[in-house]
């Protein structure tokens, strides 16, 4: 069935047909024709491969003239399966979605606080656990992409800098869970992740250029530039937490955290409120709920927080132009201080960036995840540039080589 | 002579043979089927089709057994022209290249001091002149790329903020030389230009991520990320010299030309050396010539111009993680102040990218520039993904509709 | 008539005598004897001499039992008059007062534009024409006190950097004045006569260790320690314009007016509203104006110069440890930005000072030139230490001798 | 014996032939008589006096011509004796002076770990234990004087903020100790009895302005105003730990040790030592000993800190124009440092103050405590102004009221 010509046209046409139906939605064969500027013949060749493939599917008839009527051809979203995770310090999230990047199912738990390989089994017994309420075997998953703090080194698949799940520093997690669960995995630093979220179903839909700057424990930035995520040299791009504001720069107290993470993450919110005379012991959300009730000490805590935020805006302004800043985070995404950001950025640098909070909030790394995960699928199913990528019946365990995916492509 | 084949498919057959040889040199068909896996048939077909229409040309024969030696073929480079442009406020700097980079010809003249018009026409009359020189009529050339201090708005056309060049916001410069010269021009900031420069004969050859950091009458940075060009939201991406560093981040003095700037540009560090007791008048020729001879003054000023420059490659580090920090400029370039800053960074992050000198020093804006010409004309003639693209012969004058080129995709 | 007693401790009654009745007011002979714990002779032989000399006079018999009454002695306050001076770059202000510092005549004129001598001739002109209103000469005068911006130089006795007055460096100020007059004068800053008059008359009075920051065109401060003026070693101590406060402490730009004079001073606050969107040509005055109507512009620029403010407050605390902060000046005493600087000042210091408005306002100047007017005076005329002053008749043109009063011993 | 003039002329003419012997040495009674501008009647009287009071004694007899040689008086130094105590977290340092300042006895001893009273206890004791030495009971020192570091507090009579001796705080160091003596106690700061000690015996002889800036475990500041030690509202004057430098000024985390003092104490400097590579766990003295070996950490950490010494020494500059600034402890005092500060400090102001070393180093405390107690015994036994001050015997004891000395009336 399969057309004589060369095998890359074909490729760039199914993957033509299938972008076409991702964009627009249900398309009948005539309008993938004209949109693809193929004869129709071609097109029909190329639906009926990937509905015989399983790729595809009738969603009915259009509503037309009597004998004019089509059948219109939508994804077969569950003919791929991928599990997202967001594995934080003290939260566990899991989803499980499909090709269309619709969430099937999705939980939450504590993360194990044993750290190291015991949170390695964890995430794989909740991705499994979620699997099992879809009917269907994790080794089914097409790929799981977590999302975690610190950064990824790709050449030693360990993920470096994470100080809060303890021991997970000297486990190899993506060989481990890949193992465990006999699926890919990619690993990516959860900020990155956010990004790609807001990129994806956030603020920064159709936004060629911007960061997610995330505070809460610590300090992070994902960077969207031409409309890619941006990793840098070791995959450090956007650890703002080292921008030499909020202390001297040539103060090597800094070199730890960061200056500006020292300054302005949890902890360092939390000792300024008890410098200025509030009450120890106060979380950030305390401070939060004090700042409502009219306490001085939580008003200046905010502003003052906001006067080191908003010159590492003008950094990044200087830095990357971008369009926008979204900031998320449990303290970045909190209304109080980005009106606070708002007010002061003008009075650091002449051409203030557009600062929005997340719209997806504690989920945009989820999401983002997810968004990577359907991607990745996109790309190793319909994807051109790897040519032997033989299109199989979804419901065939796809081979692993198929999605042999490097680190640095994803996004 | 066209193959009957899909034109997409033979568009990809072309590139992949001209790629080949642009990447290995002078190459027989027999090696460009192997290393392309097209049948022997097909390659003999697209050469012929190259050869025929002026991009390729037989170089000789390869030496091997008797009878066994095969013809060698080069890509033709005088097949493509193009001028590369660096206008600054003191200097006209303008080179003709041909497809293989190659510069066959090159001028600098002082920029003319009345601004405005007259130095676009002054631009238009260099190239002119050096076509002659070299037997073509500018109109043959396939682009002219111009390099300029500044942000070029592309929804304008203007070039803003280039204070150096009186009068030069005012013109449509990309509007006036392309009809001047009726070639299609680009224009991008000279310090990505320079960037580009690196890139492909410099320091950056083979780098995916690094920045050069131009340092002279202004400040500027050109970032290459992911092996692109990275320009931000509006063209200012690299826009350093408003890093809220070297004074009061809440100072608007540092508003109009960049706190940054203000604090290390040639006047800021002119009033250094005056401040700190040298000699009034003097330029910073004159404060590197001091500083050999060992005047404190002098010392003092680069000593702490550098710890000025540190920071901000420490912040730059912070986002955007490269693989190397090239500095140029006429003081960005010098040793002296690349050892101090050398010394100095890793007292203000605790991992301090490589820092080195331009190789390509004042060139470099110069390079960029006909590399991206250089870009251009291989995208434009051997691209795929432009689908209405013909291979016509070199000589034939292309309709400058096939090189519309839009800004954001340079690079 | 002298007592036979050593003048020195003749010398030590009459001061005695003196002191006690500045101190309580009219006051019996048999009070004065219990006040001193010296005997009824030789007070009433210390009465006689100073009311022969014309320094006492009886104010009339107390009420009392009847054959008890007796009489009250008060200072014979016109006996001693003295001239006060407050010279400004806009507005020269004179006032003659009496021994116990009454203003009896006081004018304020529009300083000589011309500048240098003119504007010598010009002070000499006010004091003349003040002494005639009062039908006295100005010889007459025991003293004049002259304050003006800048550091008073005794050795070369010119008026260091006072920007204010063109030419004023140039001139002999204190010879020319005190030849042209034929009156001993006294030369101080400004600010650390308007330290002494809230001192004296205003906020510091019985405060032992207190500054009084002026914030005007200039910025200065005037320090009380230990209950006397401080000057330093070079008559610059409270020259906080040099602070390195308000940008980078290693940027010499600030070696002119100073760091911190530069960045809170008139101009540099006009700058900053500037800066922030403010229209250019705004008066400090209009800033305060449009402060009140809501002006944003306005409002970033007094609260970002209350936050470089506290900070300098913070640095003076943290060295001299005063009990109060007096802000004055035509910007330091507006309740708009005392308000803001005491909201900031917690937020800098742990221990900050209690800073109060000024409440002498723009005449602290002059009033403080009065008060040490007053002191020199009573020093000259009653004082102890100096052993060759004879009481002579206060109506006697004193020799200049008697009065040669050194610049650092005043206060 | 008594002369039957009035006691306060007495007591003068007494005051002024110990002072001229004191300034001058040892004096006949006619030159004493030419100096005083007294008669030789009353200086024979008053001499005759104060030899048989005990304070004077004839020391021998002019050389001159014969019949015209004459007895020439010296002070009777045994005459008074004082203990100088200097109280530090580590050591604990006495000394026993006599009536001219010469250390008669001397010893230094680990201060008693366990803090507080054992403490107080441990000076007494070694204070008794010197005197015994001396053949001399404790009971007839005229004064105690000891230095201690933080702030003492004459309402409380208890020593603030000195966390290097454990449970100090809560004792009533004054009242303990006096009471245990029977001798009165005076408590200063350790730091301003260092400046006091320079002043009396070291670089500050004779400069009526100067700052003593100790760097040690903590930093500190002695000041000297006008000849007098400066000591503000609450004793906190000189507590440049808390000068917002090393900082950001508004970062509460410098309110507890201060901003200053938590970058330039003993522990900030380890720290950055460690920060910038050097070896963990290195006491100040090590890296002082890896600088001569040429360790480039060690270079950086001393470099860094003189960057930060120079801009406070700066802002002491502008606030109190010193004519010279002793830098003094176990750190300020290291030539390396010093040269270090005085090659940076024309940066960061336009008008230098000379730097030099203590040269009392580890004795200024002690030194200057003995020049407090001199002092105090000066005033006390020969002073005027306190009119019931009989002159007894020095051997008699002298009741504890007549030497009731005010904490904030001492220097």
């Amino acid at each position: 069935m399969v057309s004589t010509g060369p095998p890359v046209a074909r490729q760039i046409s199914l993957y033509a047909v299938i972008q076409s139906i991702l964009l627009h939605g249900p398309t009948s064969r005539a309008d993938l024709a004209k949109r693809a500027g193929l004869s129709r013949q071609t097109i029909s060749d190329v639906v009926l491969e990937l509905e015989t493939a399983g790729w595809l599917k009738p969603l009915g008839r259009t509503a037309g003239k009597p004998g004019r009527s089509a059948v219109v051809y939508e994804i077969n979203a569950a003919a791929g399966l991928a599990a997202a995770v967001d594995l934080g310090g003290t939260k566990l999230s899991v989803a499980i979605g499909d090709l269309l990047g619709n969430a099937l199912a999705e939980a939450t738990v504590p993360t194990d606080t044993r750290g190291g390989t015991q949170v390695v089994e964890q995430v794989a017994g909740q991705i499994e656990s979620l699997a099992a309420e879809l009917n269907v075997s994790a080794k089914q998953l097409k790929i799981v992409v977590l999302g975690t703090p610190g950064v990824f080194h790709p050449g030693t698949a360990h993920i470096m800098v994470a100080p809060n799940i303890p021991g997970i520093g000297e486990v190899n997690v993506l060989g481990v869970l890949s193992d465990r669960l006999g699926v890919p995995v990619i690993i990516e630093n959860d900020v990155n992740l956010a990004a790609r979220g807001e990129q994806w179903r956030g603020h920064g839909t159709g936004v060629r250029n911007f960061v997610f700057i995330a505070i809460g424990t610590g300090v992070g930035m994902g960077i969207i530039a031409d409309g890619h995520l941006l990793r840098g040299a070791r995959g450090a791009a956007g650890e703002i937490g080292y921008l030499p504001i909020g202390g001297d720069p040539y103060d090597p107290r800094g070199f730890t955290l960061g200056t500006f993470e020292t300054a302005v993450g949890g902890v360092g919110i939390a000792n300024r409120y008890v410098g200025f005379g509030g009450h120890g012991g106060a979380t950030v959300r305390d401070i939060f709920s004090a700042l409502e009730s009219g306490d001085a000490a939580a008003s200046a805590t905010i502003e003052e927080t906001a006067r080191l935020i908003a010159p590492a805006i003008a950094a990044v302004g200087a830095t990357l132009d971008p369009e926008m800043v979204i900031l998320g985070g449990s303290i970045g995404a909190r209304p109080e201080l980005i009106d606070a950001v708002r007010r002061i950025l003008p009075r650091c640098t002449p051409s203030p960036p557009r600062v929005v909070a997340s719209v997806l909030g504690s989920r945009a790394g989820l999401v983002g995840a997810l968004g990577v995960a359907v991607d990745r699928m996109h790309d190793a199913l319909f994807g051109v540039g790897l040519p032997a990528t033989p299109l199989l019946a979804p419901s065939a365990r796809r081979q692993q080589a198929d999605l042999r995916i490097v680190q640095d492509s994803v996004g």
